[in-house]
């Protein structure tokens, strides 16, 4: 019996999201069936990420236990010939310690969001980022969200579905910068609460087409007022980019 | 009446290529059926590089002829409005000489080929760079390459469906760089012959595996003899990247 760690990377579009739903293929379920597939063994594949229907990941981190003995590489390749219809692969699988624990165990998470700022619509890109037709400010999009990091009660940026016990988290960083014809908002926190990214994007897309004073996004932080939000990003411009964990450097 | 200059970025993998085929749509008709939709024109549009089924383009360029007076910025927003549907978009329209001719009057074109080169196949890239498993030399690739700079019969590098009257080109660059876990092919040349990128890259991968010692790509081009051209490398990883003018700086 051993646990394998599994870093993975798939393309939200084709997904109802990391969990399993009624409504479609979730990622967690396309693992599971390869995982039966090749080994024959029922297992739960646990995410380090819940993201959500349309959300990517550059480097989503899973665990799952198998009873029969393989390979760590003979396991990424296994798993990624029983994916290959669709659009997730294993990039990486280690074995663990019986103590590792996906989500648990993380210490940070790291998500980074897409916006194509220019005129013409992506061709592309497409599915792939946020297209935003007005010249964003990116300078003073960074500004307003050097004031949201830190420890705070994010109801203004967390879904009203969201089913974590507290609305505080701490934001380590918030970077806006751009790249090219792209706005890339980079996020790093322990943990984050459901939607609180794509909350952020929205808000500081808001600064950044001039809508919003620099200031707003935290006063609207201040108030803890689900409806201060601006309008929630969406899904398809954001990246699970990266998980750690306390034995790494 | 005015000439227009587009600059297009398209994802190939929607397109029968370029140029108008029996089986399916090609790019240059769907720009035709975007101007007969919004002005009720028919008209030609030329572009400069024909590329093949499924290859990509970042810049496109391309010329029509239009009987009603319109500014650019409406015509790049017109047509975009009718490409919707697809996976091309007009990212910029200007207005030029009725001398200027979208493929005669270019100077340079630029092609871009992407590698990914790891174990696991893309999830996010699928359709967008060649798979290549095998850790591929990038440095030894670019040392083979600078060897088929300058004036050459490329013979050995041309489809046999070239139809071009000379197999005579000047190759100005072949540069070969690892870029993360990708290899960049970047290709200049006033003009290139029919799956001329194609085939240069298809057998610069072989001295990245190590199959081909560095000189043989060279040897190969000597030979003036197609039978010695490594296996052409697939479309999809081909991007028009740029296309130059005379009056530009």
């Amino acid at each position: 019996m051993g646990r394998f760690r599994l870093t993975l990377e798939y393309d939200g579009a084709g997904f109802v999201g990391w969990q399993r739903q009624a409504n479609g293929l979730a990622v967690q379920e396309a693992l599971e069936r390869a995982v039966l597939g090749f080994s024959g063994e029922t297992v739960t594949v646990v995410g380090a990420g819940r993201t959500d229907a349309g959300v990517h990941a550059m480097a989503q981190v899973a665990h799952l236990d198998l009873a029969r003995s393989i390979a760590p590489d003979k396991l990424r390749d296994a798993l990624n010939a029983h994916l290959r219809e669709l659009a997730v692969v294993v990039l990486d699988a280690m074995e663990v310690e019986e103590g590792f624990h996906a989500r648990f165990s993380a210490t940070e998470r790291r998500y980074l969001y897409r916006l194509l700022d220019r005129r013409s619509p992506p061709a592309l890109e497409r599915g792939r980022l946020w297209h935003v037709r007005r010249p964003l400010d990116a300078a003073g999009m960074h500004r307003a969200a050097q004031a949201l990091l830190g420890r705070h009660d994010f109801t203004t940026y967390r879904s009203v579905h969201c089913q974590a016990d507290s609305p505080v988290r701490t934001l380590d960083a918030l970077d806006v910068s751009r790249v090219g014809e792209e706005i890339h908002v980079s996020a790093r926190a322990r943990s984050f609460l459901h939607n609180q990214v794509r909350s952020l994007v929205g808000s500081l897309k808001l600064v950044g087409e001039g809508k919003w004073p620099e200031s707003m996004p935290r006063a609207a932080l201040d108030a803890a007022d689900r409806s201060r939000c601006g309008p929630v990003a969406p899904a398809h411009g954001l990246y699970l980019s990266g998980v750690r964990y306390e034995q790494e450097p």
